[in-house]
């Protein structure tokens, strides 16, 4: 029986993105979608990419309500703003939905370090701090068993997830230096969200590239040092550095660490990941000779991740490409519903990259 | 049960985008891939998009022989250079495999017609011009009938398929004149195919649109006019203009026509089509107002037209966005496949564009 | 003795656009430069790209005020809100000071045509008119005598520049029909302004092509009627079809006519332009075979045209290619000022396009 | 007087970047063009870009053959590929030409390293190891003095340009480790050459991003390391990163290192910037808050460049932006040319970038 789920948030583009994938969900349908700003619109008005598309394409969007979702749906997936998602999740919660979240609300394990990043004068504090130890990281490569029984799902940032993917194994085998990481990411437009600003405006981002919220100044800075923490056993020290890139979607990022052992070679590093990939349904890695592009995992759940040595400085460089809106957001948001549903762990994406 | 399927010329854009939609194909699995000079790879290789895809990416690539495929599959997707595919589509047919060709070979129903823009030295004349008649014309919203019953299937090319979809249901319905048809074209680069060539150079490319082939001179010309003259019961007359974008897939086409009766209203002819495509399961007329966008049927087998008419010069303008490879090539094949095998014509196509 | 030129409206494209051609000129410098919201900001600030450029980088933007103006420059650049500018021209104007506007006020010769296509409810006639008859419309290929007297310069639109540099010489010549003249144009994004808004969003744009203000809604559309129909010596109708294109800058026009006498042949049009072109600095009428590439001219102020005719359907195809923020705006600005200051016609303006 | 210039490689994307500088150059002209394979074209039939540019357009392309270039010009732009531009530029020496080498063949000072990373089967050696002493490093902002009597000028890569303008001063002040730099690059398309293949295919690029000859592999790493080394008075290590990007033009580096003293704020860094390019007309460093973006400086010989420090990691993080054709290529060679010819330096180069 096709099981009913929710999209809070559906008039952005994660949650257009959990659309489309849920709607070609054989295991279940889409039962409700919600944005407050859109509602009374039909979903193919927002999202003309659903225009026919059959149970989605002509779903009325709807303003928000806790009680109505949960008679409609067991499951909902949350694409708010931070702030407002931790409500939301925790009202739904109550109701005995399963929530996925896709803000990161439930992301930082510590409330404190939450208010630094994420406070406002007008909610300095976690809106739902009681729920940030029910809630699991949903990153199934590396909290697969606990997703299992999630009844609320954090779902990772998409820089996180691309950063943590290529390295976390080599800290989780102690290859290399906890100290020192440099994150350095490329992304898509996408990941700016559906907003207009100058920042976005084609015309400003077109055949340009820059570094943002350079030197610690990105929120998913913490969250990178939270997980990457946990795999090393001991507090890392990174630095990230975010770069806008005329494309919509896609995450590549390389990350620089130093050896613990200076004699190991790249086969050795990509051995450790290999053998830490070993039965992973959604990460290739690569073997020597090819890099990791974004292009070739556009509109996939899946993670290229590579790793090389440099002989003269003696930098490990571990590098992973995803889909920021597929593996960084709505994707693994499913991936982690079809966990916490006892369902196969692929259910619904399968496919490649769309290419080219 | 699984039927099993082949995939000749899988090194090319056209038989990428068949495998990617093959792969998630409910009733088929891929049994064989051929490329002459790929031939010894993984298909992984030659695509990394398909990296880790269950049956796929794996899959050992061959060097085309007719009696291979038809001792593995009962459905082949030939994309091979015209020319080349009529005798391998031929080989295939005689073996009782049903061949879906996705080149130029079978869509003109005159082999005269095929020799003056098809023939070279070496092969001047049609290779098979015994089974153009037993070729199907890959439409469906055309030929939907005798496509349930096709041996060979003669994909429609790109630009046809955007021009005949938004412009035919008028021609059908005598609301146009049939002299004096304009198509002004716009179209990405993948529909030049793989091969390296300075103009598709992204340098060349890059910020830049030009038309290319103008005034008759583009190979999709008389395919046009056979399908439109089908539609008028008698010869129309029209230009073609081809544009190369700045982006990867995607057309828009936008038709031109004079209306036979000037009092006509936009909305007349929106009826018009909105009859024509009722039921149709990837056609969507789009209401007045809306425009069609190649953004919004990316990676889909959608088709979005519209209809409007201008009140100076009296021109009715009919636009179409499609994606070159899926409703312009591969996609609109599987929807043939679908058709032929008595399968629900919807099956492993049912998702919406891949927007943003 | 260099001669001192202001800038209104420095914050938007077309400003940045004349403040760059002008800062390279010989004949002028930047005396000043407003832009009222981002008054009291260094240039550079506001246009990074001018950051270190000497005599514009550190320019202090103002709050425009006429008398200010006319006490520090002999002419301005008007690149205003329509309504608004005509308010300013017409300030300056009275001051003394060369105005060339770079906005749609002074391009309708008939303030009632302006009424009905630019009017709004708080400014429902044209604030100006009187000075209507006074403006010379800024295309020098088409009114060179008038604008070496001009003192006020209204400046061509983009789109009409497009259009009329290739078709308007063969209404001259009394070649093509003057009614049913169809306009498929496709622009970059830069002609939307630099005001942030969904449309003009990376990634809605990114990818995906459409047409918008299709079938007579665009402003645009009153501009090349009225000088086509100057050009023919009667009443044209035309249908004007502007497309957005994921690229910055350029614009391609395609214009489609029916020839008056069906047996010429494109040499036959070729020459005519080449021959209404002959000594002039800007435009390249391209040899057979070769069709115009919006790539080739940006940043310049050259115009590509070029002209073919399609033997089954009799229709004579003439192309532009401009960058429509040059040859389309600014350049243009600068060309006329060259003319009406008696300059050489090609000072500041020589360089050949940005490629790749 | 104008002096005679030649452009030797003038089908290439630096050989046409040379073109459109000098043309526009006022104490210059363009008296001749070499190309192989393109000799007997004009040059606007291989570059549409100039088509009508006065001077340039019509001008014919010759066999390179040294003693007519020396009959010709007294300044030579080589553009050759590795190894044939060496000794192109020893038969123009040897005639007294001043020869400006936009290759790589004299930018190694050890002919030894030169073997190693650019030796072939064909020619494993320098083919002109006695000229390398008389060669001078093309970075005005390094070698200026030597550049005003230089005789050959080796210009720098495209990419060590971008990594040694922010970094040098930083290691000459002895203000940055010398062991373990690592550089971060992003590069456009136009930087592998106008060639055909694969890799530059529109198709391939678009919407992704990849890092490619990583881990040493990439020939620009030996001559970064050269320079830097030359910076800190001892050998650096270092570890680069090059990155394609889809866009055409520019380059933004990251380089990370570590502070030889980490009580030092960005600020410190930012005024040894700041001092260190006090008076220099082509590199603006950024203020505090902003970072380079490669669309600023498109078009124009400038640098934009900024300091960040890490609070968490201690990781000084040094940014430049420029445009890989001209900066990092032709206009860095004009900009030695006018030093060795004893013009101001930035004569012909003044313009800001084109933006957007």
């Amino acid at each position: 029986m096709s099981v009913p789920v929710a999209v809070v948030g559906a008039s952005g583009y994660t949650g257009a993105e959990a659309l489309r994938l849920l709607a070609q969900h054989p295991k279940v349908h889409v039962a409700a979608a919600y944005a407050r700003r859109a509602a009374g619109s039909r979903l193919a008005d927002v999202f003309p990419q659903f225009d026919g598309v059959p149970s989605v394409g002509e779903l009325a969007i709807e303003a928000f309500d806790a009680d109505a979702v949960a008679s409609k749906a067991e499951i909902a997936f949350v694409g708010l703003p931070h702030g407002q998602s931790a409500s939301a999740v925790a009202a739904l919660h109550q109701r005995g939905v399963l929530a996925i979240d896709l803000s990161a609300d439930f992301r930082l394990r510590d409330p404190d370090v939450y208010a630094r990043w994420y406070g406002s004068d007008e909610q300095p504090a976690h809106p739902a701090p009681e729920l940030i130890a029910r809630a699991v990281y949903g990153l199934p490569e590396r909290y697969r068993d606990s997703l299992r029984s999630a009844e609320i799902v954090a779902c990772p940032g998409c820089y996180p997830t691309s950063a943590i993917l290529p390295i976390a194994p080599l800290l989780d085998a102690g290859l290399v230096e906890t100290s020192g990481l440099i994150v350095d990411a490329k992304t898509g437009v996408s990941g700016a969200g559906r907003g207009a600003s100058a920042s976005v405006h084609f015309s400003e981002i077109g055949e340009g590239v820059r570094a943002y919220k350079v030197a610690g100044r990105h929120r998913h800075t913490p969250e990178m040092a939270q997980e990457l923490s946990a795999a090393a056993g001991q507090p890392v020290t990174l630095l990230f550095t975010p770069h806008l890139l005329p494309m919509v979607r896609g995450i590549l990022a390389c990350v620089y660490a130093r050896p613990t052992d200076p004699s190991r070679s790249a086969d050795d590093y990509r051995e450790a990941l290999t053998e830490a990939y070993a039965g992973e349904p959604f990460v290739s890695v690569l073997p020597a000779g090819r890099t990791p592009d974004t292009a070739h995992v556009r509109g996939s759940n899946r993670a290229h991740v590579a790793v090389e040595v440099d002989a003269d400085s003696g930098f490990v460089l571990a590098m992973a490409a995803i889909d920021n809106l597929v593996k960084g957001s709505s994707g693994q948001a499913v991936q982690c519903m079809n966990l916490a549903r006892g369902w196969s762990e692929t259910t619904g994406l399968e496919s490649g990259g769309l290419f080219p």
